[in-house]
Order: C-alpha cells, then structure tokens, then sequence
C-alpha cells in the first residue's frame, strides 16, 4: 500500500494505489437493506442527495479519504495536496463541495478528499454514515481513509507524531459501545494493521514517529484529566495514577473520535488509520 | 423571570431581569477548587483568556445565553436580537468573537450571548465548560441559558416546539452519565421548571408549543432509529416500537445535546432551558 505514502511524502513521490484487495472487491459498503429501497438518498449533513448531485461523476475517482476536525485545518490540507499533486494554478479552484451548510466542509483534490468532521464522537459518526453512503453511491473502490490531527500525547515527546494500532476507550478497552435504539452493541476498533505499518515506514527524522493505543474519550475536561475545566472534583495525584495507568496499558495520546472511526471502518471495507500529532 | 419572553418576543417588549436570586446570590459558579491556583485560564476553544482579554469589561453585563448547534444560525439569531433589541446600525457591527478559532462562533447583542456548539454531547460540554467559566470570570449574574433548536419530533405536528422539562437518555432515563477519569457518575438533567413554564407562557398562536422531555442521543442514525444511515440492522417495525416506547414515557422530540446541557446547567448555578423546533 505504498500510496498512503502521501501523506507524509516528499512532493517527488507519486501516489500509488493500493494493490491488494479489500473485501468485497474493494468497495466500499454499506450495511443497511433499506437503501435499495429508497428512491432517493438524501446526505443532510453534507448538502448532497443521489437526485441532486452524480454521485459517481464528482467522487467515483477518490482512493483517498483524509478527515479532521477543523474546517480550516481540512483547507488547509487540500490547499497541501495541491501543491503535492501539481494541481495548483488549475482552472477550479479550491471550493467547499459541502457550501450549502455549515456542518462540515468538504475539499477534493485528484483522488484526494479532505472533509472536517468537528469534536467528538457524534460529530465524526453523522459525517462517517453519509461519507460512507457517499463512497457507496460514487462506486469508489480501495479506498484508504486516514484521520488526522493533534491531540494530547501520553509519554511522548510534544511534536511526535502516533500512528494508532487500536483505539481503546476510557477503560483501556479496545471497543466502542454504539446504542442502537435501546441496545448496547459492542464493536471492535482494531485498524488496519498494514496501512499503520506503512504509515509508520513514511516516519522521517525531523519529528518522531511511533505506533500506539489512542484513548477515545466523551470529555475533554472531566474525562482527559484536565484540571482546568469548570467542573473538577479529582486531584493532581488521582489525574497522574489514571494517566499512569492509560500509558502502562499502551495509550499515547488521548482524543474525541478515534473508537467510533475505526469501528466504522472495519464495518464498511474501508481501511482506516489514524495518525495524530501530540 | 419575565426576562426570558425576549426569544419569543414582540419587538415593543422590554427585558426584564430575573427578580428570584439564583443560587450563591446569582453568580454563576465553577466547580473546581484548581482554577483559584492558576495564574491564567485560557478558554481554548473559544480562543479567549482571562490574561489576554478583560473578560468582566467584555461580557460582566451579559444575563442570556442563547446556544445552538449552527454557526449560521447563530449568527442570524444574534442579527434577529440587534433588531428585536434596536442595536441595529451601532458603530461596532456584528463581528465574531470567537473569529481566533473554527471551533465555536459567538456574538454579543447587548445583555444577550449567542454561541454556537457544534454537533453532539461532547462537542456542546467543551464549549460549555469554556462559556461558564468565561461567565464566572466576568462576574455574570442571573443568567439564563436556553437552547434553541430544531430536531426531530414525536408525536406532535411539524412546526411546533417542545421545551424540555426533563431531558431524558436512550433508556428514558433523566440522567446524563459522565466518565469521570475512568470512573462513571450520574448527574441530573432536570431543567429549570419555573423558566420553562415563563416559556411556555410566551408561546404565541401562530406555531404549536407544548411541554415535554427531550430525548438525547449520541448518534443521529442508528441511535435515533433512522433507517437512512450507513449501517442499519433494525426493521421499520423495531424502529416504530421502540418510537412508541419513547412516546409513551413522555418523549416529544429527540436531539444529541440536552442532557449534558441540563446537567452542567444544574451544576453550575445557570438557569437553563431548551426549546426546540420540530
């Protein structure tokens, strides 16, 4: 898989696509039976719909999926895409394919699509059903998508870089429990292991690179630690005994999106990594 | 508190300040015996602090926060306020202060904040951690808080809006469950009963308004029984049984906010609400 390469490449590198296949030869899939049912699919979220947009014709070309949080980060890095892929200077400009709403904000470059997907959980869920749905209805095939931020490091040098073999949750638990209705069902959040390692081989000198457990969390004050939010009632020493016990059970660094994203991943045939800086 | 009839107001109303004194004399609190030892608290996600802005002289006349999840939105909210308010054509046009980051946006007519959170459980309890601690620096008295919203309904006619009285889990139960390090605690998420009947009684005759408890979820698809989403393995009959049940324990409407809203307002002496369009 030596075309997630582009992430962290030298502007002299192509972009190659992955050679082995992924399941159901390659594509990317959804899990739902009423889909087929339905006339048209409407991606609220995203400003696009199956009868207002050709899917296919604006995104059937896309290998490479890069989210984050920030909308003017995910800019930013379509805006290094072009420079990476010689695409500046082009007639189009670069434009927020997702405009008609202020949810996320959405940027193709060649095969490359850079999408924000705000904090947390639900944020990164409601934007993953629809991109996915998207990649469905644009028959893209092996497609790689690789989330990418910052986020507080545990044990780390500040200014590495964590490539995650497993997101874990705040037990250390490599799952992530998804209600649905009222039923809690369990889901691993293992991703996959040969992009991460591929990844982990792109790692330069000028800033350290490592692979590790990420902790997902639904706070970033309470339940990172934090001393400094509006609600604290633990102390320094009790923050540093969980935050020892996080980095012996192999965490770190600590985010908001990591569990439900490589569930999801894994769920759809996508094959997700994460890599965050600290 | 006739204060709060200014959302759903005529323009020839006046504010009115509430006259019951909230709890430690009206002053909105932390909860957090670390912020007194800490020589500077910056509020990162709003791109504020307490040593590079004058919080008091910037927001100590502040007595309603009206919160929501679109930027868009809440910016169109605040320009509605200038009208309602007469503050339209003042030198200081409508900026936005959080303009240092994509996090958050937020505006300030008068007495009156808007801001908004974003998608999700942990996306709104950032920014509230950040907005109460703001609130306490800047030495805020008697605020009210009210969500606004739009969301899905139950039961009731397209159109209308629920106040919340009580916001409920995907259990139907009144509780917010915070992981605190990795340690679970239950909060309440009763809302202030004497501001949503004032709300109640601003209702006007040209849209529906009824009382009743908000269900909140940490997923939009699988988690609100919607059989749009990317993964769906529920039938229509499921969904509609488990709607039913929902119905029948006095949900109206259901969102992905109001619990932590209402267990962090409890908490920290804010008077809060949630009103929300079907």
């Amino acid at each position: 898989m030596d075309g997630t390469r582009v992430f962290l490449a030298n502007s002299n590198q192509h972009i190659n696509i992955g050679k082995e296949k992924h399941s159901r030869n390659g594509f990317v899939y959804v899990k739902n039976p009423h889909l087929d049912l339905m006339e048209e699919d409407i991606l609220y979220h995203l400003a696009l719909g199956t009868k207002t947009h050709n899917l296919p014709a604006m995104f059937g070309d896309i290998k490479f999926v890069c989210v984050g949080g920030s909308p003017n980060r995910m800019k930013a890095f379509a805006q290094f895409m072009q420079k990476e892929l010689g695409h500046e200077g082009e007639d189009n400009d670069l434009e927020n394919i997702c405009a008609g709403t202020d949810r996320y904000s959405m940027y193709k470059v060649g095969p490359v699509l850079s999408i924000s997907h705000g904090m947390g959980i639900p944020s990164i869920s409601i934007m993953l059903h629809e991109l996915i749905k998207l990649l469905h209805h644009a028959k893209c095939c092996d497609v790689t998508i690789i989330r990418i931020g910052t986020s507080g490091g545990l044990g780390v040098e500040p200014g590495s870089v964590v490539i995650t073999d497993v997101a874990v949750d705040s037990f250390f638990k490599p799952q992530f429990e998804q209600v649905i209705l009222d039923r809690v069902v369990t889901r691993s959040t293992e991703l996959d292991q040969d992009l991460a390692s591929e990844l982990l081989k792109c790692s330069r000198n000028d800033f350290p690179t490592l692979m590790g457990h990420t902790m997902c969390t639904y706070d970033f004050y309470e339940g990172q630690g934090r001393l400094d939010g509006a609600l604290c009632c633990f102390s320094n020493e009790k923050k540093l005994e969980y935050l020892k016990r996080a980095y012996n059970a192999g965490v770190r660094n600590i985010e908001m999106e990591s569990t439900v994203f490589a569930a999801m991943c894994r769920l759809c045939g996508l094959k997700g990594c994460s890599t965050i800086k600290i």
